[in-house]
């Protein structure tokens, strides 16, 4: 029998692997430094520790001896200082300590959780086999170098290596700075939502679909990097226009508000060929969109209820 | 004042630093698990630390403060296990908290220690601006994805960051499976010397050249990548017969009798050109080549005398 450990248990894709697990034989475990949450599903186990302590990190592993490991601990994403942060440095310690105390433990296979910004961003569609791994940010150059040590840490150690990265995410409790989140909220406060030209296309994935991704990942033999994403490239006009008419507020949108970054590419979207051998997206793309909508929308009228749960 | 701190100080390259840093100004630190070492100059201070235990490389950098870092500790290179051991990726991970601790103690410069290993080895001539970093070994992946990582966290913390790409070295007490010392200790021992074709050409440099490299790289303000070499590529063949010639049994070293490995290139020599506007080797290669042939056959003739020392 499986017995995984997720870390990043109650972060935006960590809660919704794990209020799926149910469907998956086997123990759970997650845990950090708080307290159990409250929305955490009473199959899985909860420890407390702190993956930024040596000893801790030692302990957790020691008490759950885990067979898989989920590891999407990141450094805190809320206000996108991830991009540039240096503490992206430390998360490449931690997450090379944490492999190693896993394997100490017995471990068989671990999960990672990347990111498209490991690709170059110079063509339109990124592939695994054929995009070159040439990442211009601080958060894609440090998860794209934790990649090639992990891959040749679990070589050596006998374990299987799986690498998810994920592209646009959209869901339930996501962070008032990502699309869905900010358009809802500047429309519901009466203030326009600034975007820029609109015109770009990304990968857009409901984080339920990320999170089954990843179960997926875990559940599967197959090895290395996988991209999870939708395969469709969307307009952010479009997703800003069909929340503004749900709302009926398309008024409030302000295309061109914002500045185009320089080099932003028009158009990004995941080559879906390898993780369409393990997984599919339940969501269709518009459904996916008026789901988060939903929770969005729920969260705000009533705080208390939780919509990701 | 510069405050200098050395890992890897009584490892072969490192001892060769402190030896000559009395010829630079400021104060000179080193230290590691043991006591200190009989042969280190008395003008150095030696700090006992344990490099794998966090808080006792907290509490090293807390202490002396260093300005500058000179990182050249790595795992024991006996019998070049080194290059394909899981043990690397754990050296990384105890120099990214390294950086981190200098930083933190108000570091201003790191210099750490890279390999000609981290180039692709598809062209003789490997050139920092030029040659791409695709590195085939573990030691080479680890020591590139370290160099991108410290780059980046040095970047964002304020510290300059210079990295010496190290070629091949020989020199004073050099381990028993390096060229020099191989050959001469099978040929006072009356076996032979078993060898490749002898055709290999390699960038070989005398280990007290590397350290004034190294020397060039903490004193200088230049940041990025630097090779270490001596810009020539030198047969095996060569270097062979010169040391057989010396001790008069040239029929003692055979050629072929060691297969020649699948894709190992012909040649391979350092560009030379970035690195030699900061610094330029002391030695002729001939020379070179003869006071580490001095130094072999003193250790032999005096064990307690130390060649290196």
């Amino acid at each position: 029998m499986s017995r995984t450990f997720v870390t990043g248990g109650s972060g935006f894709i960590g809660r919704r692997v794990l209020a799926a697990a149910d469907t998956v034989a086997g123990e759970w475990h997650t845990g950090g430094r708080g307290a159990r949450p409250a929305d955490l599903p009473a199959a899985i186990v909860w420890h407390r520790f702190d993956i930024m302590e040596p000893p801790s990190v030692r302990q957790v592993m020691a008490d759950v001896r885990p067979t898989h490991l989920l590891h999407l601990a990141w450094l805190d994403a809320t206000g996108g200082r991830y991009w540039q942060s240096v503490d992206n440095i430390e998360w490449v310690e931690a997450s090379l300590r944490l492999a190693r105390e896993f394997a100490r433990a017995g471990g068989r296979r671990f999960v990672g959780a990347g990111t498209c910004a490991e690709y170059a961003w110079t063509a339109p569609v990124l592939s695994e086999a054929l995009t070159p791994t040439e990442p211009s940010t601080t958060y894609g150059r440090c998860k794209n170098a934790l990649r090639i040590l992990l891959e040749e840490f679990c070589g050596l150690s006998g374990i299987e290596f799986a690498w998810g990265r994920v592209f646009w995410v959209h869901g339930p409790q996501e962070l008032p700075t990502r699309l869905v989140a900010s358009v809802v909220n500047a429309i519901r406060e009466g203030r326009v939502a600034e975007l820029g030209d609109g015109d770009r296309r990304r990968d857009y994935l409901h984080v339920d679909d990320v999170a089954s991704a990843f179960l997926a990942l875990l559940a599967a033999p197959d090895l290395g990097p996988f991209n999870i994403g939708s395969g469709e490239a969307r307009a952010i006009r479009d997703v800003a226009e069909a929340i503004a008419r749900r709302l009926g507020r398309p008024d409030l949108v302000a295309f061109g508000a914002r500045p185009t970054v320089a080099g932003d590419p028009a158009v990004l979207v995941a080559d879906t060929t390898r993780v369409r051998r393990l997984w599919r997206p339940r969501f269709d793309p518009a459904a996916a969109l008026e789901a988060t909508l939903d929770a969005c929308l729920g969260a705000g009228r009533d705080k208390a209820g939780g919509a990701g749960s």
